[in-house]
């Protein structure tokens, strides 16, 4: 057997999200089953930094998988996109890593960005990849209660019903807002985050944004711990998985 | 009758382009067919600052329609977005113009951008907005290359065919070549462009960037107006218009 650290990037419209689901075709299983054609037919097991949601894309997913067939990485790379296709998941690269390695417990870091198209028309080109706000949002408001929640807290009222996390605390490194012509990006940095985190502080800092709350309203959501209190979970679509870090970094190629 | 110029984005991959065709839906069926409910059931005619081929995307499209219906500005533009759907047309902006007001020859300039994904693995999140290029292309060559191309020149070489412009020349402004990441974006700008002629400079300086021709090339083949001599026309899904210029200005509000 050899294990590979894959660098994925995917469509999240058409999937049910990262994990096998029954309901419907997942990114696991397109590359579990790309993978079984270098596995003696047998789909091997592939596990990622982030078990991204329905809807929810990435540009740099970490996937492990390991694999019978003794080749090359660059080889498994391409036997892997030969594979996958038509579906909208590809293997950027690929690199021989130990058999232990998780790309999920050892990852030290993962970045996130949130696109909203801030105007009137519906999103044409970008349909499917941002979250249409047509009321004007105050980007710098936003940005500015967003530096209000950064550092170790309990995360409580920003967490999924469904979260499975044994704790709620986490570490937010970076939440930046801030408004490129007709859209405002968010970028969330943290070693790990929740269930929905980032979708449920980016419905919260939109009604700051809106104008709907004051600025020091995201902190006293996240100071009250409870869920019911913070604003919608922003939709999939406008999430992007965009960087998973290691120490040392992977050197992809 | 009142006349609107209207700023319009659309992806243009289901369609058989601006242009209405007896072959498929076009960019200006739709258009024309949404005015027609502010136009007493008529489609009014729609025309366009670029006839877009098919495939080739639009984040600044520049219309004319006249409608019978009176209208402020604003209302036309929820109107037509609002009929457009489903597809992935929609109005950013609309404004009252003269009567006589022409999209096309009153523009004074257009700009493109042409997108050409270059790495190993196929498009999963751009599918449909680059082109994929896996040989690595030398942006800086491509770059140095096209500086040569500047100016007004007899562009025949780069004339599709079927160009129905009565003169061949032209003058490019700007015809930029810069890597991002895996990215090789071209930016090209002119008062007017030849039909194809975009996507033939991207073609032949992509020879360039592959190491087949040397950087002297493009201008050669230029100096020989000869359409035989040049590279292939780059397909139209890495290419949008991306602005289109009057003087004075459009102020889209």
């Amino acid at each position: 057997m050899s294990a590979f650290a894959l660098l994925v990037e995917y469509d999240g419209a058409p999937f049910v999200g990262w994990q096998r689901q029954s309901t419907g075709l997942s990114i696991q299983q397109v590359i579990e089953e790309a993978a079984a054609h270098l596995n003696g037919g047998e789909p091997p097991l592939a596990t990622a930094a982030g078990r991204t949601d329905a809807g929810v894309h990435a540009e740099a997913q970490v996937v492990q998988v390991e694999i019978g067939a003794d080749l090359p990485a660059d080889r498994v790379r391409d036997a892997l996109n030969f594979h996958a296709r038509p579906h909208p998941v590809v293997v950027r690269s690929a690199i021989a890593v130990a058999p232990g390695w998780s790309p999920r417990f050892d990852a030290t870091g993962r970045a996130y960005r949130y696109r909203i198209l801030n105007r009137r028309a519906r999103p044409a080109l970008d349909f499917g990849r941002v979250w249409h706000v047509q009321r004007p949002l105050d980007a710098g408001a936003m940005h500015r209660a967003a530096q209000g929640l950064l550092g170790r807290h309990d995360f409580s009222a920003y967490r999924a019903a469904s979260c499975q996390a044994k704790s709620p605390l986490r570490t937010l490194d970076r939440l930046d807002v801030a408004r490129l012509a007709d859209e405002v990006v968010i970028v969330a940095e943290a070693r790990s985050f929740l269930h929905h985190q980032v979708r449920n502080l980016v419905g919260t800092l939109a009604e700051v944004g809106m104008g709907r709350r004051p600025e020091t309203w995201p902190r006293a959501v996240l100071d009250g711990r409870d869920r019911a209190r913070a604003g919608q979970t922003a939709p999939p679509e406008g999430l992007t998985l965009t960087a998973v870090r290691y120490d040392p970094p992977i050197d992809w190629v």
